[in-house]
């Protein structure tokens, strides 16, 4: 019998990977997957690319390569920021960028603050560094600046992980002033920011608010100098299944990030970084649009089926962008992890809020993505959810 | 000023790295890079097989998928040995195999065996999880098992890593005797082996030899109790930039790094594991013999010209296999770190030894790989280390 580390004793199977084997069933309509709509890739020309690249530079695409990434592709990057590409690191997907800033910066019993809820792959990717999670005080516009500000009074904080805009799970938008004071009382506290954007691009409503990243280094033109590191991906607006991403920020911990992939993965594969690089100037842009219009459409019909159906005291955030709305049920006695396979026996697939809280509350709440189903589908797996829902509200709280 | 964490102050920029900016110099003869010959990587087919993969199955290629990886691909693994799919997990290459074991694996402080020199990216993938390194007794037959049966009684240790087949550095491989007592030892001492098998299919000369994996489960024909753990890859026998390897073993570790996966990256590229799973019948086999015999020839034209060339006392492995060939100079004086830059200037680049002992010894050592190069380069790149080395040797030991 081979002994497993105590690390590893302590990693139990997680929510989203147990709801991924569901969202296969093709008989249920899944809200569960945080997946791209699979009829938006832009298959053709990721296959033409594809091909231009084994035919013109095969060597360079199928050999090993530098570990910091393809370079034409870290300079796009950085070009977009003002930043220089050793600013830059590529990684194989957000999740990997995360693991590795929790490997260079987190030491153990680190304070780290994360919103409440907060994206659960990054607890998921901070936990082995054994942090201590502290929840920031939100509501329906984010952090709360001045609740922070009292908080780091008494309490010496290392990290804050944030995705301010169209968060994940509850779509929020951290609004514009809110940002400006966020930076000013992180700076005051030295609190380093690892702001994660995954879903920028994908705003259906509204006006474009400057990421903290752009608004610190306003305030601070030196990127080696910012409390701010990004992380950025081309999974949501291109395809998730080529695992491209970065991380950006100062030298400092990009040098240093550049020695964890080394031993974590040597590098990303080179042909993806090279198929992401042809797409960059045409099908980029041209795929946000795409993407964020449809989105939008569907985000409208799920959020308006919700209002229209869901029993009375059921809330749902109404989001401006991004993947995923959050819905809070009226009676905290209601477990939706619970209710789950209730739903699932209705054809309809939810994530449970519960695990993207880092103390463990939440029960009555649960994630929903509007962006895998189509319009109709929506509409029919609402019904079905709002059928569940309905029965335990009538049922009225379990015994405990 | 952002705080890096105490694992990332000790992470420094190590010999391989900075070794692959020199081997991009394209007047630089490099022997240093375990660069896989690209001109023999099958571009067609993978040009081919990507084409059909993104007409036929795009949504499949480019979306989010399990992070324990492509059915198809694991089942072809898992039959290779007579094992499940869930008895193997896909990796961006071996490196990931090693950090992933590294953190189900290794408490602080555990006693990790290996080879003297061992592969220095294992060393880099282990340290993190701060293990004690201890190594093995060594001789040209590989691990020394009755030394190793002494050790023993004194020393209390978990895991054991070995590359036993045309090793990483030393180009050595293991005689099928000391397998079999090797597997003895270890059970009988209750240490679980990490056989590294990144070469196993490269031989140009000789029998093949069944893996430490094979004839474990020849003892032991339930899997999930042996003590063998066995990474695999594509990246020397297909392509390195495609990044996909393995990890093969008892459930209890595969389900365990099924979870550290998921934290550290989610998942590995599908449309990479596509590609490889459309190569496995035809162009696997066909490009194994293709690269061994050309690495068999360079190997020779390598061997005989450091025969021919090298000064007297200079010591030179002979592999059966592999990529590597592995020189021990007769003057523990001269230090071949400090002697690249010399060679460098002759246009001619190797690793230097010394970061392939966890102990830090082998000043005197270099590790040449034959692979990248033409037969005519490997003649002149021959020639002109042979000049560096004898005009140390004629210096003298420096003064200390």
């Amino acid at each position: 019998m081979i002994a497993i580390s105590r690390a590893a004793q302590s990693m139990t199977s997680s929510a989203i990977r147990e709801i991924l084997k569901i969202t296969q069933r093709p008989d249920v309509i899944s809200f569960a997957g945080g997946l791209p709509a699979p009829e938006l890739f832009p298959t053709d020309e990721i296959r033409t690319a594809t091909d231009r690249i084994l035919t013109d530079q095969p060597a360079a695409a199928l050999q090993y390569s530098t570990t910091e990434g393809h370079l034409p592709l870290r300079r796009w990057i950085a070009e977009q920021d003002g930043l220089a590409p050793d600013q830059v690191q590529i990684t194989s997907g957000s999740q990997q960028g995360l693991d590795l800033l929790g490997r260079v910066l987190i030491d153990p019993d680190d304070v780290v603050l994360v919103e409440s809820p907060t994206y659960l792959g990054a607890l998921q990717a901070f936990s082995p560094y054994r942090p201590r999670f502290v929840e920031l005080i939100t509501d329906d516009d984010g952090i709360v600046p001045e609740a922070l500000d009292d908080q780091l009074r008494t309490l010496s904080a290392k990290l804050l992980y944030t995705v301010p805009t169209f968060q994940n799970p509850t779509g929020r938008t951290l609004s514009a002033e809110r940002r400006q004071a966020l930076l000013e009382v992180t700076r005051r506290h030295r609190v380093t920011i690892i702001e994660d954007g995954p879903y920028n691009e994908l705003r259906f409503r509204g006006e474009r608010l400057p990421t903290l990243f752009e608004l610190a280094l306003a305030d601070t033109p030196d990127p080696d100098e910012l409390n701010v590191i990004k992380l950025g991906t081309f999974s949501k607006v291109l395809a998730p299944g080529l695992r491209d991403a970065w991380v950006q920020g100062p030298r400092a911990v990009i040098d240093k990030l550049v020695l964890a992939k080394q031993a974590a993965d040597l590098h990303s594969p080179t042909l993806n970084q090279m198929i992401i690089t042809e797409l960059l100037d045409d099908v980029l842009p041209r795929q946000i649009k795409i993407i964020s219009e449809a989105y939008g459409r569907r985000a409208r019909v799920m959020i308006d089926n919700v209002a229209a159906r869901f029993p009375a005291g059921v809330t749902c955030t109404d989001p401006d962008g991004g993947m995923f709305c959050w819905v809070t049920l009226p009676d905290a006695g209601i477990d939706t992890a619970e209710m789950l396979a209730a739903a699932v026996e209705e054809c309809v697939a939810y994530v449970p809020g519960q695990p993207f809280f880092a103390s463990g509350e939440g029960n009555n709440t649960m994630r929903l993505s509007y962006v895998t189903s189509s319009e109709a589908e929506i509409e029919t797996g609402i019904a079905a959810l709002s059928r569940v829902i309905a029965g335990r509200l009538a049922d009225g709280p379990p015994l405990r």
